[in-house]
């Protein structure tokens, strides 16, 4: 058993990747770029080659690696098998197998996806701490989520558990998601969702508004609901309802202790809860309405917090 | 280790008992009354009484049981806490020390949450046999719910995990449901909301049909669909997407491999999934479309099944 571990993240333009101590301090982190040419086939030697020569560079063993855990965007089982992730080129095949052999064999290799594997990181490390039943929601560019439950994450049959952000909340819904559906919700509380919120709110109404200028966004509005600002407090309001009661739904599937609220949006800090949380208690089952609501507090590191916390379950 | 395990389901009008043997095969099962007064105090001391008398009469000696499970109605953490079980009179303890010292001690005593235990016997010996991600949807008086992740329940940090039954999906609804929100999904696919969905057609629309007469229920509705009656029909259509719409949620934060449908509106049998199936690909993530649908087959005994299953895990 050794003393050190690796957390890898692999993204669409970036490989990051940490060594940790066991009990999670961080001794170095560093990026590779991802080249995803040829289906993405050099990503997880590249990986492989740099913790490799990063072992070397700071004397360590093999025996004082406890594994090496891979977190990577697209769905992927509890096995560590991805089942085609687009954005990297891969199509389906077993990380740990793959990784494991690349690094000389011997090395306790797991894998699962991006979103779940931060949710597992918040939980060691950041705004989850303390928690074992965790929902972890991520309101970027897209909704992502990760369910960890009595501190594993639930991965689902095919690697698709915790796909929070296409739930289906809105009907009648015109524009299709990126998934292809319609009424997902993240359509709506995504950062991009909560300009479209805005948009259609500004069209609406003729009210002078500080968001009423050209470049709106997430920041913008949730600026302007911290100044008062009557039309962007009723987006957040809307923003508020529809989020609240899918996460209402989600607490009537796995009950947890704390939704860990990360992402671009987050950075609105725990205002966003005054409009989440009253929707929530108020759609939720009542057996579910004491989850506290924080926020995530490792940013980027997530990624890599999780992916060695997965080698050390 | 034993080759005996007992399964206890205690309802609020008899406590169900089965004696297996570890492969599955029941050696015997029966009732006792539920004693309810003065907050249920005689519920598990009438079960191990009983269940020491069956030992007793079969000659099983202590060494030969593998464990007792208990399933119970009511929110059960996954330590065996009962957060309060209104219908037993029970407040919050702990089950499987109680009954253990009931026993003799020395017998391991596992708990669950009713539904979540049956959902776990449906996986062993039911219709799910062969999964091991699995969601049970039992459509009765009220709608229940089980979560099987990994073959584990996932019973939520307060025993609230699988209530997808008070998962909402109806804004604007004026009656409340007996868990005193508005909107749940209980409201309108319970064997008591196929009725109010029929109710309201009825009064909506002049047409003749066979289930425009004074008793209504989820059977003759769906005897109606059966012979081909178009307003049962558009009742079942109705149905069928307000249930598929919330699975394809519940797929969104598990990924199940099966849905399980059992209770009482399920003896309609696989016509259901007619309404379901489609609705739920419509709205499901396209990572969760290729989930089965499956009628429960343990009836009754799913209880005693997934009780005596907990102990086997």
């Amino acid at each position: 058993m050794g003393k050190y571990c690796f957390g890898v993240d692999v993204g669409g333009t970036s490989v990051k990747i940490g060594l940790f101590q066991e009990d999670g301090a961080v001794v170095d982190k560093w990026e590779i770029p991802t080249r995803t040419a040829d289906g993405g086939k050099d990503i997880l030697p590249d990986t492989a080659a740099s913790i490799l020569h990063k072992m070397k560079e700071k004397g360590i063993a093999a025996e004082e690696v406890a594994g090496v855990g891979v977190g990577a965007p697209g769905p992927i089982d509890s096995d560590g098998t991805v089942h085609v992730a687009v954005n990297l080129g891969w199509g389906v095949f077993n990380i740990p197998e793959t990784m494991s052999a690349l690094l000389g064999g011997g090395v306790v290799v797991k894998a699962g996806n991006d979103a779940n594997v931060a949710a597992l990181g918040e939980m060691w490390k950041g705004g989850g701490q303390g928690y074992k039943n965790l929902v972890m929601v991520t309101l970027g560019t897209g909704v992502g989520g990760g369910i960890i439950n009595e501190g594993r994450i639930i991965s689902g049959s095919a690697g698709a558990g915790g796909e929070i952000g296409h739930i289906h909340v809105r009907d009648g819904e015109t524009i299709p998601c990126n998934c292809n559906n319609y009424g997902c919700l993240e359509q709506y509380t995504s950062a991009t969702g909560i300009v479209r919120l805005a948009k259609e709110k500004l069209a609406a109404d003729t009210r002078e508004s500080a968001i009423r200028r050209e470049n709106i966004s997430a920041k913008t509005v949730f600026d302007a609901v911290k100044a008062g600002d009557a039309l962007a407090i009723e987006v957040a309001e809307e923003f508020g309802e529809i989020l609240g009661k899918a996460l209402a739904g989600v607490a009537g599937v796995v009950n947890p202790e704390v939704f860990v609220i990360g992402g671009g949006v987050s950075r609105a800090g725990r205002i966003l809860f005054d409009f989440i949380e009253k929707n929530y208690k108020q759609y939720a089952f009542a057996g579910c309405h004491n989850a506290k609501f924080e926020l995530a507090t490792l940013g980027n590191d997530a990624g890599i917090y999780g992916a060695a916390k997965l080698v050390l379950e």
